[in-house]
């Protein structure tokens, strides 16, 4: 089995890493990280700098795709970056072509999220919308092959969901229990509807300078 | 505010990088990965290589050192590996010295652990108390001004706890909703308490296996 986790510059860490977790931990399954070049791949901080060896011509069926989201994502979908060429030319051969986060915005400019429910970071809902999807508040959505997730650190949840279903609910919960999956985050401000209201403004005006920035970059 | 997180050659990658994206996500923190020598260092899957650009020489007094984990903690313990001797000359300095999972380890090898209540993997709670501590279940334990979390996935809980004291509440309420961490882990299995009899013994003898490996092989 093998599972892709498709790179680009800006992704956001936890999005790729969290999946890359689980899914090193499942027995037989290969995971490769891949991008459009060899070479080092940095995140949206630039300062997590990944070399990554294969690029996405060597990944051209994998059996899982995963795509990382990240603030730039909104404009790699407006330009059809080469990730999104990968995705679209991927995705009729895997068992499951999943998103983190932002990814999702990749998956909807590859053409694949048209009238269906999905999720994403809840900043990215109008996004997500205008890309004909069906945006929910639900930390991971299965639609038939295609599994999308929540903000950053749902990554977690995706990735086990769909380890539960290629490989069963006992290898998942050998992989929580290895990883010692049992949160207990110190507060309860995860999700814009938990989060005091002056959190949520503070967060969306953050996010949403950062994504004016992105959008106004030269190409 | 200065934050290392220490790397070396086979930690594990989620224990590193979810205390990293929490603590990238803190306005005016300078994040500082470091190892003990600059170039790629691979985690324990070699699949996931870092291009690292600072020493531990670089970083003698942070704020915050983060440790992580990762099945090779038990040799670096035994042989007192690089990332101990920081480990024992920037605690003095510090306002937290943390670890994730069995990035404990590394700071009982360091002496810091002796006669205190801590946590790690809880494959590893043994070697914690055969370095004088005090292993207990909890998923974050903090004593004074170290801070010790459960296995790999706990570094979030951590981060967000270690920064709610630093910053405030409102700023850790913040980051877990820009990372969206409203965790919905789709089984009940991530503690040693709650996961099936099978499944820990599954889980326990894999680690056992890699200890094993680990420990036999030259220095």
């Amino acid at each position: 089995m093998q599972i892709a986790i498709g790179l680009f510059p800006g992704f956001t860490a936890l999005d790729a890493i969290g999946p890359y977790q689980v899914f090193t931990s499942l027995p037989g399954a290969e995971v490769v990280l891949c991008a459009e070049r060899p070479g080092i791949v940095a995140d949206d901080n630039g300062l997590l700098r990944l070399e990554v060896e294969h690029t996405f011509a060597d990944v051209v069926a994998p059996d899982v795709l995963v795509a990382p989201g990240g603030v730039i994502t909104r404009r790699i979908a407006q330009d059809r970056g080469p990730i999104v060429d990968w995705i679209a030319a991927a995705h009729p051969h895997t068992t499951y072509t999943t998103s983190v986060c932002t990814g999702a915005l990749l998956l909807g400019a590859a053409g694949l999220l048209e009238g269906l429910p999905a999720t994403t970071h809840w900043f990215g809902y109008d996004h997500l919308r205008a890309q004909g999807a069906l945006p929910t508040e639900r930390r991971v959505v299965i639609e038939g092959k295609i599994a999308t997730a929540a903000g950053v650190s749902a990554g977690i949840d995706l990735a086990l969901t769909v380890v539960g279903e290629l490989a069963g609910p006992e290898a998942a919960q050998a992989i929580q229990l290895g990883i010692e999956y049992d949160p207990e985050p110190p507060y309860d401000a995860g999700a814009p509807s938990k989060a005091a209201p002056e959190i949520r403004e503070l967060v969306a005006g953050f996010l949403q300078q950062a994504e004016d920035q992105v959008m106004a970059a030269p190409a």
